[in-house]
């Protein structure tokens, strides 16, 4: 099938200088046109902020003496926002692809995730968006995963996969193993695992407390119908996230509550 | 009726001086005991941001010498964690309330919503959650909206209407206008309206570009089963929202899908 180049803007959370970002465009590029507005520095777990108290400031990122793309102080929301209403305002992009993030976004990790919100952010731009994280915080060089993702994300192109539900994005996570013992691709749900959390006190040199969040992950999912257990099982896992909240069984439930004021 | 006296955290993104907190603490200490933890400073648009790469710092807040509650250093979400699970520890919390914010939380606010996100981390926390925004952004002493917030909890608690389903958590939205003009309580939908967004480009002293995000509103929901409609319409609107973000009607419709690796 031939169809025309797809225009797409890249970002993440992990700073434009992240290779699961610079690996990701490159492969990208063998078959589109690809723009990077992405956050100037790291911003994990930022969920989905915006930047309105202060200005933005921004940068033209290069490697290698070639103009790379977009550098924002800000959020990954802001870098997607400032990168479509302004920076490449005259492109009508297809696709928003934020990663690839270094470390999963499963379960109740996707409420946190700054990868996930610059995905939502082009939803909420009306663009179809797509979310792509590594399961896994060791190094990586991000040269397979980037083949898969890119492999993937052709594929839908030229499916005519792209485009579904306004307000709904794809959610991937694709399993740290090598190419050859994933299993395939399953459409998921998000997962019920949760963190058990506890903060850990420690004294500054003068004696004055401090505190980390620390904690552990407790597994509630077996079944690979849901993400968790789908990438624990090898499988890359997409799932489809919207930005309606509402939970519609509680409100069936509570619509007629009678409150006086 | 007589209950025992229930056990409720109250957090805010305004921060822990905010007059819309302050004003509700006290209307709920007339029934409840109260505990505090909310952000140092204002946290407005934060999303569900946590704090993990930095520690968190906490301090003591007294008003009129009196020990009123923790203020952090961190996000409206930090707040509600290091609250619940580190300084009253020992409570079982009945019920988090987040509020009242000064400006509405409705639509697509809700995403960004600094607010909401303390009552999604009381939810997280599995325990029931309510965020309470007040729909102005022009001055209020937040004496009527806190009299109104206090009985409709008040009523919920001795009705039994506080616990919903584990990881349901209920958006309320007050409208700005004289106790005598609101209409009632309605339960309502997360709405549809959005944001135009623009960038304006400004020069600093130097010469150096720098952007304000801007915009308005586009009102997309004109019936009162939307909680933008009902407040508008002087209703007070009640939303229950979930963090279970698959998108189950998609989920269905791409189940199926065949992609390779």
């Amino acid at each position: 099938m031939t169809k025309r180049k797809p225009n797409i803007l890249v970002s993440n959370d992990d700073g434009i200088e992240a290779p699961g970002l610079q690996r990701l465009v490159e492969e990208l590029k063998t078959y589109a046109n690809v723009y990077v507005s992405a956050p100037y520095r790291q911003q994990s777990a930022v969920g989905h902020s915006i930047t309105i108290f202060y200005p933005l400031r921004t940068y033209e990122h290069y490697i290698d003496g070639k103009f790379f793309g977009i550098a924002v102080e800000g959020t990954p929301a802001d870098a997607v926002k400032i990168g479509v209403l302004h920076f490449f305002k005259d492109i009508k992009f297809d696709l928003v692809v934020s990663g690839i993030n270094h470390g999963a976004n499963t379960a109740i990790n996707i409420i946190y995730s700054g990868t996930v919100s610059a995905a939502t952010e082009g939803t909420i731009l009306k663009i179809p968006s797509i979310a792509v994280s590594l399961t896994t915080f060791n190094k990586s060089d991000f040269i397979e995963p980037a083949k898969i993702t890119s492999n993937i994300i052709k594929q839908m192109w030229e499916d005519d996969k792209i485009n579904l539900n306004e307000g709904t994005l794809l959610n991937m996570n694709i399993p740290n193993v090598p190419a050859n013992e994933i299993k395939g691709v399953l459409v998921t749900k998000q997962g019920r695992s949760y963190w058990e959390d506890t903060f850990e006190v420690r004294a500054d040199p003068n004696g004055r407390d401090y505190y980390w969040l620390t904690g552990h992950m407790l597994y509630r999912d077996s079944s690979i119908e849901f993400d968790v257990a789908a990438v624990n099982d090898n499988y890359v896992s997409i799932t489809p996230l919207h930005f309606d909240l509402t939970d519609y069984n509680t409100f069936e439930v509570i619509r007629n509550w009678k409150i006086n004021l």
